[in-house]
């Protein structure tokens, strides 16, 4: 991993972390990355789903979007990457924090081309989402390949952020009689609800049922 | 609430809400918001905590903080937060997706100097996180109040986007034998996890314990 001034953790160093399989690990775990761009001078930060794939992440949209037709110019981009893990409720407001899990990549996107290219992307959204879920459903059709937009980013030049354990106090306020800890925060699944249009007799399937990130 | 042409929601506009209520009701049950700036000409977007007081967000960090001094000096910033409410699985690879509602705000951020809307913003920060926290806890020394930039930065030019109910799937894809539906995705809390160095007979607050977003 590259490991350049640009994504060296000033701030609380000891939180920075460079290592590929921590980065992954963060990255694979998260939903959605927030993307960051300059268009026309103003900075966008837009939320969307996203896949990896060895050292490539891969986003993708409309064809239609503003966001990825600005982005395959091969602009600089930001793509960040965070977990929420816990509230840390400390003895002073001051110390108050969360304990979190972030990953920052800078670079420039490419639109992808090759067909076979973007099938494996679009089959490896699917999966990231819910593993298991390409196997069952209606593949993409060509028609659908082509509405489609896919963007590759190089995971070359990232870095992750991890802040973890109890929260930090100053020495002073450890004999506050106040309760102190960590509220565990976790992003989790409900019951799952069958669409409306749902014919009978079709069961939740156990990928689903058993799902966890 | 301003509804430019940089904050219209253009890609499905049925998604794009408007209303403050709507908005602050986002902003209101997140946990942090991701940051976007550009600093010599690179775009950056970094998680952070926040809180809303009436039609302002704010942000804090130490006042040793890269982001914050750029921010301070008035470019233009892009803050944009994100639930998300479930996993969309339909019957066709092309259209999963998911539900969730977020919020982008566009403007200038500038530092917060007077002493008592700092202080105010601090409160604010604690009660974002967990409401009850801050009459429990030590409050702000002096001292911690110069250590710590808050930064101010006024909703008037957002837009929210949101996307809920069933997936949408292509007509002759309902007659399919899968699964289809909604699986609900929720930030929830685990067991309170008392700090290491807590005293004996500190119980876990009731506001620690009912906790609910």
């Amino acid at each position: 991993m590259m490991h350049t001034e640009r994504t060296r953790v000033k701030r609380l160093p000891a939180r920075g972390n460079y290592d590929r399989e921590t980065i992954y690990s963060i990255l694979d775990e998260a939903f959605i990355c927030h993307v960051g761009f300059v268009a026309d001078g103003q900075p966008f930060v837009i939320p969307t789903g996203f896949a990896r794939i060895g050292d490539d992440l891969y986003i993708h949209g409309s064809s239609a979007s503003r966001m990825l037709r600005d982005l395959a110019k091969g602009v600089e981009v930001c793509v960040t990457v965070t977990l929420i893990d816990g509230l840390l409720l400390a003895r002073s407001a001051f110390h108050h924090s969360m304990n979190y899990r972030s990953v920052v990549i800078l670079g420039t996107a490419e639109l992808v081309d090759d067909a076979d290219e973007k099938y494996k992307a679009l089959e490896a959204f699917t999966e990231h989402i819910i593993p298991g879920r390409w196997a069952e459903v209606r593949w993409p059709t060509e028609l659908e390949l082509k509405a489609t937009s896919v963007l590759k980013l190089p995971i070359t030049e990232a870095s992750a952020k991890i802040r973890t354990g109890d929260p930090k106090d100053d020495e002073e306020d450890y004999t506050m009689d106040v309760w102190a800890g960590v509220l565990p925060m976790n992003l989790s699944k409900g019951e799952p609800v069958a669409d409306t249009r749902l014919a009978d007799g079709i069961p939740v399937p156990d990928y689903v049922r058993d799902y966890e990130r």
